[in-house]
């Protein structure tokens, strides 16, 4: 199938479901998932061992930590504050905080539409420690463990133009932070999977992937630094819905077939679209909370 | 058809293509259109005439004037200011600037949803007179001939727990202007009408309409003064986009079989969807202005 | 003293310290202070009993509460939950939560404008239910006792052309809460007392009072409701810090001499001017958020 | 006198009027005036020639442009395009257009504070081409002769918790443009300028200035490229003000007198205050446009 006419997903765990539904093992990737009843959180560690694996699976090796809590939506503060803790937990594991000290958190996005302003608003959020504690060290904050937390909003390519990266990698050059948390809104290929799933992963951010498809992505090779990506599926694109809901009907022909069928049948117009809940902005709202607060947990040491 | 499963549009023309396709003449609806080739503009004005017109076409009786522009949602000064041009000259019809003095201008939607945000956009580009014409006169504007305007952004019922019409009527028996014009972003049945489409109309703003669904309208009716809607499509509902692509595949079926099995394939989730482009904040601000500079036109004299 | 040069303070207890400095009791004024040690809350009511009183103090009949808490401008979540139930119980006293049952929160102030953004910012943080109780019951809340809660953000004239009392009375007239609560940036005389001082007041906004200078008040004469205003000093005039900075250095010369002195030194230019702290973005971000949860405690009863 | 009580103001202009004051000539300053009477422009270019001026003036050597428009905070657009041309004339004869082909321009200040939201508001406007320029060459633009321009807003350090100066090194480095335009809001001495003049400077932005008192500044040393300062006045320290009132009061005392008093006088609080207009907000909008058409008028060439 053409680029364009794949199904997009920015979840590794919806990518497995497609081996899954045909119940095949995927070699090279070994899949853990844990239920917490109480809590009614499920977490999915989908581990990509092999070049193999990552091949099969069309994103790099690494780990990829999904949360997925339905009520993450709604407003109740205390069961966010369990999502919060949930992320804290994944992030101490990723992250040696006996030796990796200064982390620079950047929000992917663009601040004027909704459905992508995730990561500027966890930025917004957060707990920014890296000047007070330069500047009177670890007493200046009434703390003895406490990480440097900096943080930055780089904008959008047609804000800015530049790549994204270029901005990073700059102030990674500059600061030299030992791990950067890139947090960023994502497309999922399910509207179920909308605003209720966080996905952790050692991976950072790759080319093509968020809301408004990075081109170059951030990761340990780009930065020369430990890349950590945080993100929060908000959108579907518009071409994958309509392709998702006709393949069922085109379930008679064969596959050449169905890819024909579909390349003529869905409009180019829909590939710049995507598709958001009417609620989105009460919801990034949330969401950003709960992220900024799993960082806060995990670096503040309160 | 259940009314969950009805395409929907706020859009008066796309209404009329349903039944143009199969070449019907729609009782009690005249249909006039106009092109200028060097602008590349096309103006549509659909008269719903009678009590059976409106029926047949699911609207209320009035005007409805649809300007389409190609172009519209690409930066360029000088287009925008010849669609501010027309805005501001069908206002002159629908309004008779002698007797007609003073102008309240609601801004609908909801500023924390991109997508929703063209209302209040343009009442803040807005030039607001009414204040200072009240206190120092017309000669306090250095103007002989100029309209009151006045403008609110009464925002969304999530966020004020108070229907819009409430918050409207309560202003408008407060200052007493002759004339409502309510801004408001519109849903649309195709992609490719969005953001390319002004429609302007006598017959105020109904319920169902506009991308947050309005559940009381506000009409002529309801505020007791004369009201006239202005609306961009800046969103398709996202259950329209897989009905209308799966519809060509089901023309086997009758309308009944096919209205079961739609039923049964679109996921109620997309109903509280909405599908928009990637690029809507840049365009939003541009509208946004050339609406609001084809109200500055039709008001301030200039 | 003509009105240009009068020392302005939006503070009741402000007003009384001119008197205090004498060791004079005004007549008519009654005053009750409370000083919490451990929470460092000192909590005034200045109660204006009679028409003299209110001359003298040159404030309306009524009772002013001002909590003043030094370190309410730092953020600190704990101690916050302090004042906004310090807050809540002044509410409660204020208001007959047995028979007012439905409050609408009007956040006066200009949202472009950060040192004037507080009574917007608390409105954006209310807890809203007006339209969920009236659709589904208070059973839709899950509550068994819950108030009636909805908000507006009326603007300011230059913004809207309209008076801000117009919007609300228009506003109260549709909807009919129980009681409006007004939260306003004030002014206060002391940079001292910017950003840490609350002030309850059941006589509702007075005209001149506020960041902005309301030409007519939100009081229960024109709205017809009780109105409660509550407000936190964000600016000072400028003309007043350079006054008071003047007025020890004359204290050789007589009233009169004084006066005529101050007039010519003081430029004109100043009383469009505001004096407001450098980090008046954080503060307002803290303050309104205590403030909401204030109002949360008071009327959702969680 | 201590530096705490220094009358502060980032307009050369202002400094020269000290001298001015006493009709004394600087050694190593030259200044020009010149006035437009029909536009009623006035520009007076400072140039700090020696080292010797520099000590003298307090400010770094180069070339110091102030614009003054009495009637700029005012909406007239056809006043503004004068100024914009203004401003694109001197930087056409500060920028080697023909060489010097790529501009990143840096929005400095706060955001969040309207009186310091300048910077930020002019990248906004700005038209951005680099990433045009650099995928699809000049025709890309339709254009023969354009700039590849970019644009950043670093945030300030109490959000990212980096100096402002690291960002912007680190993007100038990995983005190399050839001129880097900083864009701040300035502090005035005198509340007359406010919001009425714009100063350019070859020097960039030194540690102490804007509204935000930078502490590390961005310049031709750090950034190891030309960078261009363009300022407004938007405030008035707070100390200033009344440090000036009082100054008269005092001219019966000799130097160190004054200095003693005045340093006794004048509130600490002070220090962290601004003096800011009440209409802060439009006159932002107006300029932030102005400044950026003029420079889309310098680097467009349209």
């Amino acid at each position: 199938m053409r680029d364009n006419y794949r199904v997009r997903t920015d979840l590794a765990l919806e990518t497995t479901e497609r081996f899954a539904q045909g119940h095949v093992e995927i070699r090279g990737v070994e899949i853990q998932e844990d239920y917490n009843e109480e809590k009614d959180i499920r977490t999915t560690v989908v581990w990509i061992r092999t070049e193999n694996g990552a091949k099969a699976m069309g994103k790099p090796q690494g780990h990829y930590i999904t949360i997925e809590a339905p009520n993450l939506s709604i407003p109740d503060e205390d069961y966010h504050r369990e999502v919060s803790e949930e992320v804290a937990k994944h992030l101490r594991h990723l992250i040696d905080l006996e030796t990796e000290k200064s982390i620079l958190v950047v929000g992917l996005g663009n601040q004027a539409i909704t459905a992508d302003s995730l990561g500027p608003h966890v930025v917004e959020n957060l707990h920014i420690t890296r000047h007070v504690i330069r500047e009177y060290g670890l007493k200046g904050m009434g703390e003895e463990k406490m990480h440097q937390t900096s943080g930055i909003v780089p904008g959008v390519m047609a804000q800015t133009g530049m790549e994204t990266s270029e901005i990073v990698e700059g102030v990674v050059s500059e600061t030299k932070p030992d791990v950067v948390i890139a947090i960023d809104a994502l497309a999922a290929r399910s509207v179920k999977r909308l605003n209720r799933t966080i996905q952790i992963t050692d991976t950072g951010i790759h080319p093509g992937s968020g809301v408004g498809n990075h081109r170059i992505g951030l990761t340990e090779e780009n930065l020369r630094v430990k890349v950590i990506g945080i993100g929060v599926p908000t959108v579907v694109d518009a071409a994958t819905i309509v392709h998702d809901s006709m393949a069922h009907l085109l379930d008679a022909l064969d596959e050449a077939e169905q890819k024909e069928f579909l390349e003529e049948m869905i409009s180019p117009h829909l590939h710049s679209m995507f598709v958001t809940p009417k609620d989105v902005d009460e919801t990034v709202k949330y969401l950003s909370f709960t992220i900024s607060e799993g960082l806060n947990l995990a670096f503040l040491q309160r």
